[in-house]
C-alpha cells in the first residue's frame, strides 16, 4: 500500500470512534443490568414463577435468577437451538425451532403453560420476553399442519403481517394475550426487549401477555378477502375472540432500537460529537439509506463542529445477486459510494445482535478511503451491491465490524459521524 | 365523505404552510432577481457580447438585457424548442434539440462563436449557463453521426457519466473549456444556474467556460478499457488536451438546489417551524427517500415545537411499472405509507422547474390521511409504487402539487413538517 493510501491520522482516530460508539451501545441494551433495573424497584408478595421466552431468553432468566435467587419458586427458559449456555437453577431450559415452530416449541410451552396452572393471586408470573418468541413460544388450537398450510395460503395471497397475526392469534393457545389468561389469578409481569420499530406491545412475540388490538370481525373479513380454506374447527376459533383487557398483566419495556441510539447519541456527545437521531424507525432498502446517510455527510462536511447523525431501525435488503452480506453491510459499502473522498467522516451500521445476515460479521464500516482502497483491489462498488456481496469487499478494507453474538437483540443502529478538517 | 375523514384544521393548516413554503422557495432561485443581483456588482470596461445557454436561456437573456440595456452590443440564446418567449433587443434567439442536440444546436452554438471572434482585452462576453447546455450548445469536431456512435458504444459498455464526459469533452469544440479559449483575449463572466448535485463547474452543460479536470491519460484509459472503435480523426482528439488554466474567464453560481433548500428553510423558519438541512445532496431511489422520511416523521411526532426537515437533491425512480408519475410524486406517495394516522405531520417534495417526469404536476404531498384517503378509493401504495403510478394515485386525494413551467430548474426539496399536536 503507498503511502498517499494510508489511512490518516484523523481517519483513525474516527474508526476508534465508531468502535467505541458501537461497544458502548451494544452494552446498553444487554438484558442483564436491564432486567435488574427493571427487578429491583418491583415487589412480589407470593410465589414467583419465571417463563423466559425468545432468542434472549436465557440470558434474561440467567439475569432475572441472579437478582431474585431462591424467590424463583420454578421456572422455564424457552430459547433457539445452541441459546442455553448453563444451567440455571430452579429453571427448566427448553431449546426449540426457529424461525419455524417445531415439536420441541410446543413441548416446551406445554411444560410453561402446566408451570403457571393453579396459581393464587398472591403469586407472580415473571415473563421474560424476547425476539423469536412468535416460534419458539407456541401451541397451535389446530394441528400444526393445518396452522402452516393456513399460514401458506396467506403468505400466498400476499397478505401482511398484521393480517396474518390476526388470523394465527386466533389459532394459538398463547399468542394475543392467552399467555396471561392462563396465568389468572396470579399476576403476570411482563419485561420486554423489543425487536419490532415502534414497540407494538401486541406484536413482540405476538403478543402473549399483552391485550390484543385485533378482533374477530377483523379476522372474518381476512379469511373472506383471501379466500381462506379453512376446517370446522378453525371457522370456529376465528370467532373466539382474544383477550382485550388484562387487568392482572404489567409489561416493561427494557430495551428498544430506541435505547440503542439513545446510548449511540450519548457516548456520541461524550467523544464530543454534537449527536442528532434521526429516527428509530428507519425501515427502507439498506443500500439506499447509506446512499441517503452519504448524502447527509457530504452537505454537512465543512461543519466547524463534530457532527453524528444516528438512524435507528431495521432496513431491508433487496436481493438482485447470490453474494455473502447483511443489511448493515450493504448500507455501509452504499455510504463508502457516497463519502469517497471525504477525509473527515466515518460511517457504521451495525446489527445489535451481533449477527447481520448469514455473515459472521455485525455490520459494515467505512471512511472516504474505503472506495479508493475497494477500486485498487478491483471491487466496483454498484456491483458489488447488486451482487448482495458486501461481506467479501468489506473484508479486504478493514470495514467488518466483529463483535461475536452479543447476548441481546433490538435491531440495528447506523451513523455518520463528521469531524472539521 | 364520512365527517371522520374530512381532513381536520391542523392538517389544512399545514397544508396551506407547505404551499407557501413551495411558492417562496421556488421564487427564491428563479434567474430574474439573481441575475440582476449578479451584474449590479459587475463592471464592463468595454463592450458585452451575451450568449446565453439552457433551459432557462431565455429567462436569463431577458434579466441580463433589461439589467444592461444598450450595454450589451449583441447577443445569442440557445434554448430549447418552445422555449423563446418573445424577442429581446440586440439578441438572436435560437431553439434546438434536447436531450439530443440537432443541427439547430450546431447552427447556433456557429453562431454564438461567431459573435465572441476576434474580440479585444477591454470586451467582455457575459456567459449565461442552465440546465440542458450540454445538448443545446455543442459543435463536434467529428461528424455528429461519429460522435453518436462513440457515445452509444460507452453507454452499452456501462461507462458512466464521469467517463462519457471526459471523451466528449475532447471531441467538441466548445466543452471541457474551449468555448473560453475562444473568447480570448476576452474576459467572460459566467453566470451559473446549477442542475448538478455539488455545482461540479467542469460538468454543468460539460463546463464550456471552466478549466477542465479531467485529462488525455485518463482518455485514453477510458478508450481502452472499453475497446472504443474510433476514427483516427477522433484519435488524435482524445489526445488534445483541454484546457487546464482560464485566468480571463470567471465564474458566479446565482442558483442552485443550495439555494432553494435555503430559501425552503427561512420560509419554514418564518411560519415557526424549526428547519433543518438534512442534506442538498439527495441522489437515492425515489420511494426509498420517501420512507426514509416518513421514518424521520414517525421518530418526532410528540416534538413540542414545530419541525421541519428538508432534504434537497433529484432522487432516481427505479422503473418497475409503466404508470404515470415523476421523482417526487413517488417520494410523497412513498411518505404517505409510513406518515399514515399521524395527524400532525405533512410531506412534500417539489421540482423546482414546475415539471415532474412526464406529468403536469411539479411533486407531490401527503398527509397522515392520505394512505386512508387511498385505501378507500381502492389504491394500495405499495402496488400503485410498484406500477410507477403515482400521479393517478395522488390525483384522487388532492395530493398534487400544480405551478406550471416556473423557468428555473435547480433540482427539487422535499420536507417533512411536524407540528405538536
Amino acid at each position: 500500500m503507498s503511502q498517499s493510501h494510508e489511512r490518516s491520522a484523523l481517519q483513525r482516530s474516527m474508526r476508534s470512534d465508531a468502535e467505541h460508539i458501537i461497544h458502548r451501545s451494544i452494552q446498553a441494551v444487554l438484558p442483564d443490568q436491564a432486567v435488574l433495573h427493571a427487578l429491583q424497584g418491583h415487589k412480589f408478595p407470593g410465589r414467583v414463577f419465571l417463563v423466559s421466552v425468545g432468542k434472549a431468553a436465557w440470558q434474561m432468566a440467567a439475569a432475572a435468577s441472579r437478582c431474585l435467587g431462591e424467590t424463583i419458586t420454578a421456572g422455564a427458559v424457552i430459547t433457539k437451538y445452541g441459546h442455553v449456555r448453563a444451567p440455571i437453577a430452579n429453571i427448566a431450559c427448553y431449546e426449540a425451532g426457529h424461525p419455524v415452530p417445531d415439536a420441541n416449541s410446543f413441548q416446551a410451552t406445554r411444560a410453561a403453560l402446566k408451570l403457571v396452572q393453579g396459581l393464587s393471586e398472591q403469586d407472580t408470573v415473571l415473563f421474560l420476553l424476547s425476539g423469536g418468541g412468535s416460534a419458539l413460544f407456541e401451541l397451535p388450537l389446530v394441528p400444526a399442519e393445518e396452522l402452516q398450510h393456513i399460514t401458506n395460503q396467506l403468505l400466498a395471497s400476499g397478505a401482511d403481517i398484521l393480517e396474518i397475526n390476526t388470523i394465527r392469534k386466533r389459532l394459538s393457545g398463547v399468542k394475543g394475550g392467552r399467555f396471561a389468561q392462563h396465568c389468572a389469578p396470579a399476576r403476570i409481569f411482563s419485561v420486554v426487549l423489543s425487536d419490532i420499530l415502534g414497540d407494538p406491545l401486541d406484536m413482540i412475540a405476538s403478543g402473549p401477555a399483552y391485550p390484543d388490538r385485533s378482533t374477530c370481525t377483523q379476522a372474518r373479513s381476512i379469511a373472506e378477502k383471501y379466500h381462506l380454506s379453512l376446517s370446522t374447527q378453525a371457522a370456529s376459533l376465528l370467532k373466539q375472540e382474544t383477550p382485550k383487557l388484562l387487568p392482572h398483566a404489567e409489561t416493561c419495556i427494557i430495551g428498544s432500537v430506541h435505547e440503542l441510539c439513545r446510548a449511540a447519541a450519548e457516548t456520541c456527545q461524550i467523544l464530543g460529537y454534537q449527536p442528532l437521531i434521526l429516527t428509530d424507525r428507519l425501515c427502507c432498502q439498506a443500500r439506499e439509506a447509506g446512499s441517503f446517510l452519504a448524502s447527509i455527510a457530504q452537505s454537512h462536511a465543512t461543519t466547524d463542529t463534530p457532527l453524528a447523525f444516528l438512524a435507528g431501525g431495521e432496513t431491508v435488503v433487496r436481493l438482485t445477486g447470490s453474494g455473502k452480506g447483511g443489511r448493515n453491510q450493504e448500507l455501509a459499502l452504499a455510504a463508502a459510494h457516497g463519502i469517497a473522498g471525504l477525509s473527515n467522516v466515518f460511517v457504521f451500521s451495525v446489527g445489535s445482535d451481533g449477527t447481520d445476515g448469514p455473515t459472521d460479521a455485525a455490520g459494515g464500516m467505512a471512511d472516504g478511503m474505503t472506495a479508493c482502497l475497494l477500486a485498487e483491489q478491483g471491487f466496483s462498488i454498484p456491483k458489488v451491491l447488486e451482487d448482495n456481496d458486501a461481506y467479501h469487499a468489506l473484508k479486504e478494507v478493514d470495514g467488518l465490524i466483529m463483535t461475536g453474538p452479543t447476548g441481546t437483540n433490538v435491531n440495528d443502529v447506523s451513523a455518520v459521524l463528521i469531524r472539521p478538517t
